[in-house]
């Protein structure tokens, strides 16, 4: 099989694209897509309205806005255990306030309510602690506090910040070589490229998440690592590993930033190397599993058994907000330093601004950020910092305002960069009101 | 594809059989085939000794040992939540004189220790409760405590218990037909049983559970229902709902046992039908959540989403060993009555012993047993009663000796038949031991 005919099968399922989407149309709206009143896979079984992993159907919009909430019912997956401890509990502060706040989305003139544009834009499910206590909370459609959302590339912040830990132990060198950890990955692009090359997703590889481009480089890891179904004549890699042994280098790494999830995939595969566990192993003894986290997560799996270190994980909003408070706090949640303080200090110096202004992509919506430790740096005022996941998944940490949001999202837009203008001043207003106190 | 392909298709992958195998060499021993000592999926990723789904590798003697205990891995699989209540603990009374206890298997002529002989018969977990005691607890190879392994057919007696509680508060009407609850199936063979019919299993279908046939319905149906890999060139029927649609009616039913898995997959889709919630939910709700279980359990779900009432549920050792001491105890458990005690009174009746004995397979190993409710009844002098699952699968209930055993298994044999006699005398012997009391 060619390029291009994976290339347009995947377009045919209209795909998740890193580059922003204009709509040939207005998209249907939020109310309207509603899970729960499309009835999508309501009965047993779901005499219409079925929702499938083997065709594809499960990555369309409207019927993201089910899935999403689902990615344990159509994957392999990984348990990420909450361990047998205590609940570490978020105290409610419910901040009535907040529900009338505005905000003016850039490039509009009249303000918004920023609730109903939650809703507008696909919001599924948002928490947003102030110093800890859950201030605002609200779920849409399908979810609830108890139901897990795939975070997509919100996995990366995890594997990032664990990769730290490691690096702060001694475990991991970030100056070393992939090759020096995986020498399968030797003859790769890969192998010349260093950890902390990986972590700040500086390597130059023949690899884009564009699936405009014919070459449709995601598209291909994720039919080799499962994320999509294969079409019955596929021949391409088995797995991820096999996938990575395939992806060339096309300049010297270490010059500027370009957003390759594969380099998370490497990095998970060093952590598990490393330590002699699935990397989701460690994550959940070493950060999950001490969070006091109410739920499970869980982590798809590709047909090797390696967890999709890139953008598998589902967990509550609840959870994820637990694991940002405690990135706030410095490591330090539930009356244990989980990851030490020194570890946080660096991941929060942020990345190379040159580095990130070098793109191959121009984030025009970004300026002025940089990328660090699987984290998005947005050197504002307030020092905040994310991960973001696509359609929309988000933690952000905003330091002085004491705030993190998650926010969990489906919509008809893959590209969280076509969502920054609203989704920047929102977060903006948000920690405006709760960071000037009451 | 005609039905000659499949079930060649099929056998090739050394499928499971309810008919006892002759083995045409002696299999590898339990010793030679610890999972752990074979290196089977170890590394990330493994570089050689993989066990996957899509080649049906998963299904094959050895890999089954890791297998088992991974289903979730390899599989969609829904929750089956723990709740978030405390843990009903089980306390520990080992009883140190059980690990030199000897038994005689039938048919042979000098005594075994029981625990070599549930190793090298490749016991994977055992627990034995007495008097809601742990008094004996071993895992092997990959097992441990908290690690679920698939029940197969226990998942049975889960769904016949629930079942039987909804016609206890009439929610289901035993004798009505399942043409009353599914209209879509009312052309099926399945048109005119009776609920009770199905508890029973003693509908007469075009439908049998040996590999072996050509016709391989078996094959068909874990082919429809996600179970195994599909060939390529698969056209059968897109998930369970739609195999059941196909399956023929060959004499009236009720007038035998005959032991068809099928049966069960209609009692869930009743259950869902009649709740409005997936069954697995409504397993979750009414007793699953309610058992203080130190674990999830989870089950296997089809394209369409729907749960494999028939086999799909993994669990702890420890958490079905709740769920039987919770049985053995009347329904009631951790200061709750989760199952009402005439719903256990009228299951621990049994069922009719002559449709039994009329069964089309020869059950040399189970003559004067029973079948209701999805239970085996043994009518032995402890009025034991059980739930058993391919390749050895057991939760095993002595009212009289007040033990519970649950044991979990893999190994070269699926027919727990052709086990029995060893199986039933050991667990025969722990009742002897227990019930005497000391």
């Amino acid at each position: 099989m060619g390029m291009k005919p994976i290339a347009a099968w995947v377009l045919a399922l209209s795909l998740v694209s890193a580059s922003p989407v204009t709509a040939q149309q207005a998209p249907a709206s939020a109310a309207e897509t509603d899970p729960v009143k499309l009835g999508w896979m309501q009965g047993t079984p779901p005499p219409e309205k079925q929702i499938r992993f083997s065709d594809g159907s499960f990555l369309h919009f409207p019927k993201n806005r089910w899935s999403f909430a689902h990615y344990r019912e159509l994957f392999p997956t990984a348990r990420i255990g909450r361990g047998k401890g205590p609940v570490v509990p978020l105290p409610r502060a419910l901040r009535a306030d907040l529900a009338t706040l505005s905000f003016t989305p850039d490039g509009e003139t009249k303000p918004r309510n920023w609730v109903e544009t939650f809703d507008a834009t696909y919001g599924d499910a948002i928490v947003v602690l102030h110093r800890g206590k859950i201030v605002f909370e609200r779920y849409n459609g399908v979810m609830n506090a108890d139901q897990p959302h795939i975070g997509f590339s919100l996995t990366k912040s995890f594997y990032g910040t664990l990769t730290e830990m490691m690096i702060a132990e001694g475990a991991i060198d970030e100056a070393k070589t992939v090759a020096q950890y995986l020498p399968e990955l030797a003859q790769s692009g890969f192998g010349d490229a260093a950890v902390r090359q990986l972590l700040d997703m500086t390597t130059s590889l023949d690899y884009n998440e564009d699936a405009a481009d014919a070459d449709a480089q995601m598209a291909k890891f994720m039919l080799a690592s499962g994320g999509y179904p294969r079409p019955k004549d596929y021949a391409g890699p088995a797995n991820t590993f096999e996938l990575l042994k395939t992806v060339k280098k096309v300049a010297p790494h270490g010059e500027r930033f370009d957003y390759q999830s594969v380099d998370t995939e490497v990095l998970g595969f060093i952590i598990a190397r490393v330590s002699g566990k699935p990397a989701e192993k460690v994550l959940e003894e070493r950060i999950w599993a001490r969070l006091g986290a109410e739920n499970d997560a869980n982590i798809t799996l590709d047909e090797a058994g390696a967890s999709r270190s890139t953008g598998g994980m589902s967990a509550t909003a609840r959870d994820l907000a637990r694991f940002g408070e405690m990135i706030r706090r410095g490591g330090r949640w539930g009356g244990q330093q989980i990851v030490p303080a020194p570890v946080i200090a660096k991941i929060r110096q942020g990345g190379n601004k040159q580095d990130f202004a070098r793109a191959i992509w121009d984030y025009n919506t970004r300026r002025g950020w940089s990328y660090k430790s699987q984290w998005w740096h947005t050197h504002n005022a307030n020092g905040a910092f994310m991960g973001i996941g696509m359609y929309g998944q988000a933690i952000y940490i905003d330091p002085k305002a004491e705030m993190v949001i998650v926010r969990f999202n489906s919509g008809p837009v893959g590209s969280t960069v076509g969502m920054d203008h609203i989704t920047m001043p929102m977060f903006q207003a948000l920690a405006d009101r709760l960071g000037g106190g009451r």
